[in-house]
Formats: C-alpha cells, structure tokens, sequence
C-alpha cells in the first residue's frame, strides 16, 4: 500500500450545533425523545429554537466531530461534507480549518440554508438532538475527491449519511475508491434509530466487504442485530470477522476482531456535563492510535480519553489539546 | 417614588460574542493589547475571524450581560440595544429573551451587519475584546422608550455606548428621563481606554449629577483620575458623593458611598477559565441586590458570587441559576 496523505478522511453531514439546557420537562413538551436524534425541518427548528433557553453555538457534526478530535491528538485529517455559503456555513468551514483539517468541499450557493442540530442538555448531561439537515441534502457523489480518498488511510463514514437522499451515493463511491486503493473503510452506526432507518443496508455494506471497522454503542448495536441483549448482539458482531468497536458509556468499550476481543475501561471523569460527541471522539482517539499502528489496546484508552474530555463540557469540539492531554496520561507515544 | 415594572433597565450594545483560545504569542503577532477592547472595522474582524482558532459563539453585550444576570437572579430586567436582522442579531434577540429579560428594540433593516466581538482567551483566562461595532452604531434615541426608563428602578449605561455616535444622545435621553421620573441612573466605566476617550464626559455626567451609581475596576478608577495610586483614586471617587462600586479581580471589591467604605473579599473559584463578562456580572449581582434593598454588604458579597460564576468558564452568560447559586451560599434571603 503506498504511503498515504490523510490518516484518517471523514464523510459525513456538515453541522453547527446550537446547544442550550432544559430540564426533562422541556423535552416532554417539546416531544422530543431523549438521547436521540430527530430529523425536522426548517420550520420546526425555527419553532424548536424559539422555544429553547439561551444558546451557544458551536461546530459539530459526527465525522467532522471526529475528524477534528483526530488532528487534535496530532493525526492528518481531512473531511467531505456540505454547507451552504451562509453565517452558519462560514462558521463551520472556518472552524475545521482552523483545527488544521483539510476541508474543500465547495459550499452550495443556493438551496437551504447550512444544517443545524438544536441540541438541549439535560441537568443528567445527556442530549437530545433535533436535526435540520438543510445543505447536506445538496451533498452528491460529484463532492467525493478520488485523489483525497485514495490517498486516506482510513475513509470514515458516519451512518447519519444514509438520511439526505443523495449523500448514499456519496458514500458508496468512497467506499468504493477506498477499497480499489487497497485503503480501509470504517463506518460510525452513529443512532439506535438510524440504524432502525436502514439496518438492511448497513448489515450489507459489512457483509460485501465495504467497511472493515465498525464504531457502534450498545444501543445501536442492539438495534443493528435486533436483540435487547449485549453477548447476543456481540457474538452476532464477531461472526462478521470485521473490526469492531462498541462503546459502554461508563462500562467502557468492547473491541472485537473476529473471535478475538478486548475490554477497556471508561476514562474517569469529574462531571459529565454534556453528552454530546461521545462516540465521535471515541472514534477519533481510536482511529488516531489505529493510524500510528498502536494496539488495539492502546486505541481504546486514547479514545476513552478522548471522549472523557469531551463530555466534561458544552459542544463536541475538545477544548484541551488532546495530544498534550494523551501525554500527561501516559498514552502519547507514537503520536506526533 | 412610583413602583416599578423592572428593576434595571440595561442601555448597551448589542453583541454576540466570537470566542476562541490562543496563548499570548497569537495576541503579539496579530498586534491585540492583552486584556483590552479595541474597535475594529468589518474588514479587520473577517481577518482577525479568520485567524483565529474554532469557535464557541454566545451573546455578549457588557450591559445585556448585566441584565441577563440580574434576571438569573430573580430581578427583573430590560434592555435596550440595536441589531440588524440578520442571523447573529437574531440569535441576541433570541438569547436575551430566553433568557426572560424585556427586549424590544426594532432590528435594523439595512446598514451594516450585527455586532461581534472577537474574543481570544490566553491560557491565564484573560480576554482580550477586539469589536465590531456594526448595527450598534444603528441606536439612536428614538430607541429609548420613555415609559420604560420611567419605570425601571436603576437605567444603567455602559460606557462602551460613548462609541457608537449616535447612542451618546441616546444614553443622555435614558439618563435624562430616569432622573425626571425620580429612578437612579448607573454608569460602568465599561474599560480603561473606553476611559481615557471620554474621561471629561464622564466626569461631567457624575458631576452634573446625572449618575449616581458607578461601577468600576481598579484601571478604569485609575484611568478616570489620572493615577496610578489605588487610594488616591478612591480618595477622589469618595469626593464625588455618589455610590462608587469598585472591583479588584481577586482582591475583591470596595464600595464608597461619600465618606463611608466597606470591602467585600472576592468569591473562591476553582479555576479561572475565561475572565470575559466578570465585572458584568458582578454589576448583575450587586444589583440584583441593591434594588431588593439588600445592604451594601449584601450586594457586593452577590456581586463576587455571579462574577466568580462567570469566569469558571467560557462565555459572560451565566451557565448556572444564580439564584439556586445564591441560595446555596446563603445569600438568597429576598431575591425572589
């Protein structure tokens, strides 16, 4: 396999969070199921917003959650998504470059506004997500560079991708670029419910040999094998002979390869304080290890740690520098 | 005197707040005077935007802070200030309003953008302010609503509003309006440089009596007569017979009415994360205080807790209920 340029290229919805807190009640008034993400459109949002408390606004979006917590722990990253030419959309591409990401998806010039997920924190810390997706829709097969993906050693492709119609598309076409250049696919399964959405789809990509590592938490997990019950869902997950990763929120994490598995524990934390991006920097920590060849072991803490510090505040950008944060526990060998 | 719907009235500018970390070396090399606010025009901010780090966005505004914080506290609040509508002026209405303060000045419809103010934060906390003043410069007084400076207990003006051209008159009309309907009018020097631009009007307007509350930190009391000695700026503060609040970062803060004098010693924190908005807030708290006609004691020892609540972490918006905060420090008797 030839050298590569980027450790690690996400694919994913290109999102500015707007986070505010509530109590449970608010969620129950607003209907929103807590923990999840739901789809609305432009006048719900607009509806949801109004009705939400004082916000703080931040970039976000899965895969560029994770792409970004990668470069913080010193990787190469890149990432592909769609914004529209608007306040929200400069924001967002000025964020990822400035965390040193390559980003050149152009911006859409017109159709809907640039996506944003109306997040409400809950005093537990747990957040619930209501997505207007708006300009990721505009993201096509046309946005996926060949140059960029082949020269990736890992193309990362959140599940939420499979939402805007014509973003599948792009999807597969990496998938496929990656595998012709001998590169690896992995795939967040990113929500129990969109799971739910396209279950069908994802079990396929894993059984054709699209995706060789799989990042998952247990409810998605569940969802994806349709059992309330973890060493089912698990035996399930180690037949596909992929790689796979299950976080446990404080139980830890399970990493699985074929029959092979190991366990890791969470990384302790004083106060959870919001949710948000858990998984995306577990993914990140983990695939920043995975790319400088550590063990399998040694992925799972960096990416504990990169998720303990994530939900130790407001957003899902780090606030510390990871890679500083990897060496003060011991964990930064290998990283540059 | 009259009772009164709100008890202070907030008379600012109108600013969302761009903020972003960066050590002491960023500051040097883009030319920012550390721990000061300096004016900018909308080619400078898009620069400055653009070399900066990611970004946390939150409304700021030093009197709406104020405001917001006094409504964290159980006091009732309204604001006057000026935003185009536009996206960044949107999320200021919304914030504010939220946050169950009153706000209704007409957004501008043409002219230049909202405000922003570019906030860097050095590792030591310290915030240093470059602003856009934009659609602040928008405020005129037919903005200042007879009836609802009338009806406000305390109007306070931050001296910020000596930069926009046509707020001056606005903030002379508020002032002039209080006094006519028997309310009290509060000044905060607002910054030492803000100070030094506008010295002889401030101290005409204390000594025209137009104010009779100023609020300041020590380099602005400094700045005001021309001394680097702390007691021979107050010494001069005392002669003005007015009620002179004076904070002192860690040091605490000191009141002055006339001749009298008390200290209050500053709240513990555990870490100071971002100083943005902490002499807001402790503005917020004391008068939350004073207009519950707590002692000076009282007001001050609330003044410390809401800064000490601020500056623990990003953003001059509290993240907490200062009243449950206020209560759980046994300070909560008589705000309600």
């Amino acid at each position: 396999m030839s050298a590569h340029r980027y450790d690690v290229l996400g694919l994913g919805n290109a999102i500015v969070d707007v986070i505010s807190r509530a109590d449970d009640d608010f969620l129950i008034a607003q209907g929103l199921r807590k923990g999840g993400m739901t789809l609305i459109d432009e006048a719900r949002a607009e509806q949801l917003f109004r009705a939400m408390g004082p916000a703080t606004i931040i970039s976000g979006g899965s895969a560029a959650n994770t792409i970004i917590g990668l470069a913080s722990l010193g990787g190469k990253g890149a990432f592909i998504g769609k914004v529209k030419a608007d306040e929200l959309g400069a924001l967002f591409a000025h964020d990822i470059r400035a965390a040193k990401v390559g980003f050149s998806t152009p911006a859409a010039t017109d159709g809907t506004a640039s996506a944003r997920c109306l997040i409400v924190v809950t005093p537990d810390g747990q957040r619930t997500m209501s997505t207007f997706l708006g300009a990721c829709q505009d993201l096509t097969e046309a946005d996926v560079d060949e140059a960029l993906v082949s020269q990736s050693a890992v193309t990362y492709l959140e599940g939420y991708l499979w939402d805007p119609a014509a973003a599948k598309a792009a999807f597969i076409k990496a998938s496929k670029i990656a595998r012709a250049a001998g590169r690896e696919v992995a795939l967040s399964l990113s929500d129990s419910f969109c799971v739910d959405r396209y279950r069908d789809e994802f079990l396929g990509l894993i059984r054709a040999g699209a995706v060789q590592i799989i990042f998952a938490n247990e409810s998605e997990l569940h969802s994806l094998y349709q059992t309330s019950d973890f060493d089912t869902a698990l035996a399930q997950l180690k037949r596909e002979n992929i790689l796979g990763v299950v976080t446990r929120s404080e139980q830890g994490c399970v990493v699985v390869k074929g029959e092979e598995a190991l366990t890791a524990p969470a990384f302790p934390v004083e106060e959870v304080v919001d949710t948000t991006g858990a998984g995306d920097l577990f993914a990140a920590g983990f695939l920043a290890g995975y790319t400088k060849g550590r063990d399998l072991g040694a992925c799972a803490r960096l990416g504990a740690l990169a998720a303990a510090e994530i939900i130790q505040h407001i957003g899902a950008r780090p606030q510390k520098d990871l890679r500083q944060l990897a060496e003060q526990n011991g964990l930064g060998v290998g990283l540059n």
